[in-house]
């Protein structure tokens, strides 16, 4: 159960296992210990407990008498996070992490957390007014593989775009290689998509992957945004979290988080930060418009359960901060779309990368195959 | 067995579990694939083979016959990393990190790092240099409670400077916040131990814990320097981990590393980044000339094995990249003095936080207690 704590605090909802000796109660008075003044009850001043300064247990319930699993809810003053994104993390699970059997599943409620994170700039409506699309889930593409020329890449823009794809993303390891630089990239990328929809009057967006270093990324997102370019992919765990943060923020341009280097936080069933929480919660307060996620049943291990509770943080209602699209992908084929649809819903995206590629060799003709399956499943003309 | 590359590669050490029906071939083949070109073979073209674009798998060899245990050798061409941190990390353990049974022991040599990341500034020896100190550990605690006035810690900072200690650190969890905005603390703390060193001889360092969000962090380095301050702590995992290359680079100062929300990348036994590899390796690379990490038998899980490899890969010769100290710490207590010495060796730090403020109400004797249990270990006047 999550508790309620006063607007000036958020609450973190931990599922936790007792291994050893120790009481829950015990454990869950270190947490809040721990992630806030890390010290022996001797060097905190009474005060501070008054304050609230200390992390504070809320509740505790027990859920797996025979795993010793308890659900715990402690809560923190927000003024903890000095209202950045580093201290959040740190406060969320900064020390925590190194220990194990804590799993972070919720974090609540959402008005407390308005004042350090921006969350999506245009979310699931925003997105749909701005490429005019309604009724069925949107089609998204991946330029691949990393290592083609810049000619080839932006050839094969072109005939994803020629095929009526909606949106067209850099894989996530083109980045910013001798073979494809990001600047002559995204140019000539922009370029043929731009060609394309002049063309046959669509408006597939492209979306380059931005994965610069903390002194060039900034140029790299006003380059792109220069080129005409209206969209972005992040991963915020290679550039950092708060990049994300602030770039979703200054920039307000259509964000994709791609979940490169989560993996090892909800790889251990019992310690991290679960699935939904990391890829779905986090990523939309990061800015997210759309978060991409393996699929389950691709070639990743993320099971269906993981997949939905992705979609409910991404989508359920949560303050001011707008839904965003799930994204699933990793491994998605044509033949899988009813599939996605049912488990999606209408407000989704699905991403089919390969297997476009290699399922013929027209891109256009198979692009096209896609968003008719698409659109005879939402009976879409 | 790590494979010799030629000079243009790395290669990455992965332990291997075959969990399935899968062969370890077909494993490694998807791991150099996934990391690099993420695509079916049927779009790959030939020329990327034989260009070596492609991960290339250099050697398998079982380790654990009956846990179809693997020690699997996959080398990289430097340049699909494009010279970055965030995309080196993507190609490292992107979209792997997603997988499981997958963990990373060793990534080399390191000369082929030595165009990718800067290494420590100083090291064990430039440390030294600096302060004066030779022939035994060097000695750190920590500011704390979180939530204290920005007196209390000057105060605090400068009686532990009176003590004699060698490093003063902002706990992790005092970054920016109301109790003590960075600036006003960073300068008051500064003034504080300067004040004590010029009192009493010593040449203590404060190093103020750095954790500003995207668009602040540098400023706070710049602050801190015109402050006098000649070191700082970064946590390379919340503030993101090419923001600490870059100001380790730039800036050249004093640089400790941290291990918040580094936790989960070695919480499975079975699937991660080794804590050796993490909190060893990488942190040197990124500039760490100081690793701060959770001892064994503290209120921390890592194993004593665990402790000694981010020790070896701290120490070792490797390239350019000049050997930093590991700082064990985490409810580290003056009884354990002779423990750490004879495990870390005379080149290491130790880190007391709260057992120093614990222990007496008079900071600066219980300072000087810990000094001198050091130096009479190591039979120092």
């Amino acid at each position: 159960m999550m508790s309620n704590p006063s607007p000036d605090r958020f609450s973190v909802l931990y599922h936790i296992i007792v291994r050893g000796s120790e009481t829950i109660e015990a454990i869950a008075n270190d947490i809040a210990i721990e992630q806030t003044v890390e010290a022996p009850m001797a060097c905190i001043p009474e005060s501070h407990f008054d304050q609230g300064i200390i992390g504070r247990v809320e509740d505790i319930t027990c859920i797996d008498v025979s795993k010793k699993k308890y659900a715990v809810s402690i809560s923190y003053r927000c003024d903890v996070t000095a209202y950045t994104v580093p201290q959040f993390l740190n406060t969320l699970f900064g020390n925590i992490s190194l220990k194990n059997n804590i799993c972070i599943r919720d974090i609540s409620p959402a008005q407390a957390l308005v004042n350090i994170f921006p969350g999506p700039s245009y979310g699931i409506e925003g997105i749909r007014n701005y490429v005019g699309i309604h009724g069925r889930p949107l089609a998204c593409t991946a330029l691949k593989p990393m290592g083609l020329s810049v000619d080839d890449l932006s050839a094969m823009a072109y005939s994803f775009a020629n095929g009526g794809i909606d949106f067209i993303k850099d894989d996530h390891g083109v980045t910013d290689q001798i073979f494809h630089p990001f600047e002559k990239r995204v140019a000539a990328c922009q370029t043929a998509v731009e060609k394309a929809n002049k063309e046959n009057g669509n408006k597939t967006l492209y979306i380059p992957m931005v994965c610069g270093p903390f002194d060039k990324i900034e140029k790299q997102v006003v380059f792109a945004r220069e080129c005409g370019v209206k969209g972005i992919m992040i991963a915020p765990f290679l550039v950092g979290p708060d990049t994300m943060r602030y770039l979703a923020k200054k920039y307000k341009m259509i964000l994709f988080g791609h979940p490169a280097l989560t993996g090892t936080f909800f790889s251990h069933p019992d310690h991290g930060i679960a699935p939904g929480v990391m890829l779905g919660l986090l990523f939309r307060l990061l800015g997210a418009d759309v978060s991409i996620f393996p699929h389950a049943g691709g070639r990743f291990p993320l099971t269906q359960s993981d997949c939905l509770s992705i979609r409910d943080f991404l989508k359920k209602p949560m303050a001011s901060f707008k839904p965003a699209f799930p994204c699933p992908a990793g491994g998605v084929t044509l033949s899988r779309v009813e599939e996605l649809g049912n488990l999606y819903g209408i407000d989704s995206m699905f991403l089919i990368g390969g297997a476009l590629i290699t399922a013929s060799t027209d891109i256009s003709a198979s692009t096209k195959a896609f968003m008719d399956t698409i659109k005879s499943f939402f009976q879409i003309n």
